[in-house]
């Protein structure tokens, strides 16, 4: 739970931020053909700028291998098929990891069904999930469109607090995970996702799992420990972090044992319940990304987290004058 | 959200453990009639406890009025009928509050739909719906139901984490609060409920009330903090707390602006979406009970925290060693 993935634009930004604060990310830069985008360029521009960029400098980069780069076309509705292909192409040239939104909403699963037979399905016809790929949200699936996922081992970004938050409805968790997909989790962007705290959404895909189940001994707490960590690193293709193991980066979150969430932490059960269902953002001590420690007792060790909070005050009050 | 209501046994101990740390709560022991409870006595007996009670010390004593005594009859599937109306009296002649619980499972719906037509129905033939009552969970509920409820403006203790937890539903509380039930949160117990952390329940109402209706643009955060103050103390029958007015008392909860939640603190509207969809306890800086501070930058001033984390710690591994 020290790497995010990132499907947006400005991507010297995004990057620079990461490399700021010294955690790790996958950057997939956005591919869109859409109205009100084309002023980006068209989706292959797009395309052929991530292209470019592994090309230039290599799938990871930087110190620790901090920044990997893929492609974000950013969905089945919002791109031709033929960019769906392309991409696929250009990804599993450079043995890149392909982000893109899976049936979210209603809408769209029935759009994309009506005229490929399921998101899923066009996937599949695009030579997507033949590489790696990272499905965000898929909430919208019928029996063999997990069947498929799950048969192609595919990457699913789950998104419990969006999906809550814009009434996408509740992903089949469960079934994913017996049918063989990779599920991880996701907070979304600060739109729908507000905190991005990923303790929350781990609670989260607990209860909602259970919720739309009616299985309440669904999810184990061990489970959703399993989807921040382990679990999401396999959703990425990564297998050099998410575990602590001789050869992975060592990318370790210490929670202070001493905050009144745990009252058994010297009972395994007891503490790995508490850690997930009572643990929280507050018990997070120290951060190591890549062996470097970046958040040290709570502070961060690369930049002054005032400062950086009085920028982004700064920028949301030019934001909110300019509307 | 100073105000907790608690069902349970061993009053004497809620009652000694509320005053310790000054909080403030509305205590409604138990009344239950089940297998393996009448070791703790009849129903008539845990019924005659509460009424000496409330004779003795009044409905409300300590120091700030902290304490309230009302009814805790389990629930319809624990109790003979004859029980219900019994209890209903006794509260009405004392204009206590009666806690239970209702219509939380499909097996407890189906059990009291099939011999009283439903829960909220017994309810209202045992007399309960006439005096002030608090609902909690309220998950299976038929339209009918619903108008009931609202009808006789009847608090309701939403409790949506532990309704997911259990995989018990999801409360229809939009429709509630449009027929006129006044809606508070809880946090059940911590079997299902683990942190208590009413911000959890908070932000977990809002996006229930999302996935349960479809519609994104449900419960507000003006709603979602209503629920956590003025719509909780309405659900409880006062109107002496859970508002900022001349009168009431000055129950206080101090958030840190400085908090990275808060990106906007000069800009109301998002101050309110950043305190309900990014806030936590972590935030949580001073509390007043009663004009009295009983936190104070984040320690409670009655009670030395790392002693009685010592304690649970203590009592937690006894309880597992004897298990």
């Amino acid at each position: 739970c020290t790497t995010s993935t990132e499907m947006y634009f400005f991507t010297d930004a995004v990057v620079d931020a990461v490399l700021a604060v010294g955690a790790r990310a996958v950057v997939t830069p956005g591919i869109i053909s859409a109205p009100g985008w084309d002023r980006l360029g068209t989706w292959e521009q797009m395309r052929d700028e991530v292209s470019a960029r592994i090309d230039a400098h290599g799938l990871r980069s930087g110190p620790g291998e901090r920044i990997e780069v893929g492609y974000g076309p950013h969905a089945a509705y919002t791109l031709p098929a033929a960019a769906l292909a392309s991409v696929a192409e250009h990804a599993a040239q450079r043995d890149a990891l392909v982000h893109i939104h899976v049936a979210e909403s209603a809408q769209e699963d029935a759009h994309v069904r009506a005229e490929f037979g399921s998101v899923p399905a066009l996937l599949e016809s695009s030579g997507l999930l033949a590489g790696r790929l990272l499905a965000a949200h898929a909430v919208q699936l019928s029996d063999d469109d997990v069947a498929l996922l799950g048969r192609r081992g595919a990457g699913v970004a789950h998104c419990p607090g969006s999906n809550g938050k814009l009434a996408a409805g509740i992903a089949r968790i469960p079934a994913l995970r017996a049918a063989g997909a990779r599920v991880g989790l996701g907070t979304d962007g600060p739109a729908s996702g507000d905190d991005l705290d990923l303790w929350h959404q781990a609670r989260l895909a607990g209860l909602l799992a259970r919720l739309g189940t009616g299985d309440a001994a669904g999810l184990t707490a061990a489970d959703l420990l399993l989807l921040a960590t382990r679990d999401g690193a396999a959703a990425l293709g990564r297998t050099d972090i998410g575990s602590l193991e001789a050869g992975s980066w060592a990318d370790l979150v210490h929670v202070d044992l001493q905050d009144p969430a745990f009252v058994g932490p010297d009972d395994d059960a007891q503490l790995l319940s508490n850690l997930v269902w009572a643990g929280g953002a507050r018990a997070v001590r120290d951060v190591w990304v890549a062996g470097e420690q970046v958040l040290d007792a709570g502070e961060p060790t690369r930049v002054d987290a005032a400062s950086a909070l009085a920028d982004v005050r700064a920028v949301a009050r030019r934001l909110r004058a300019a509307v």
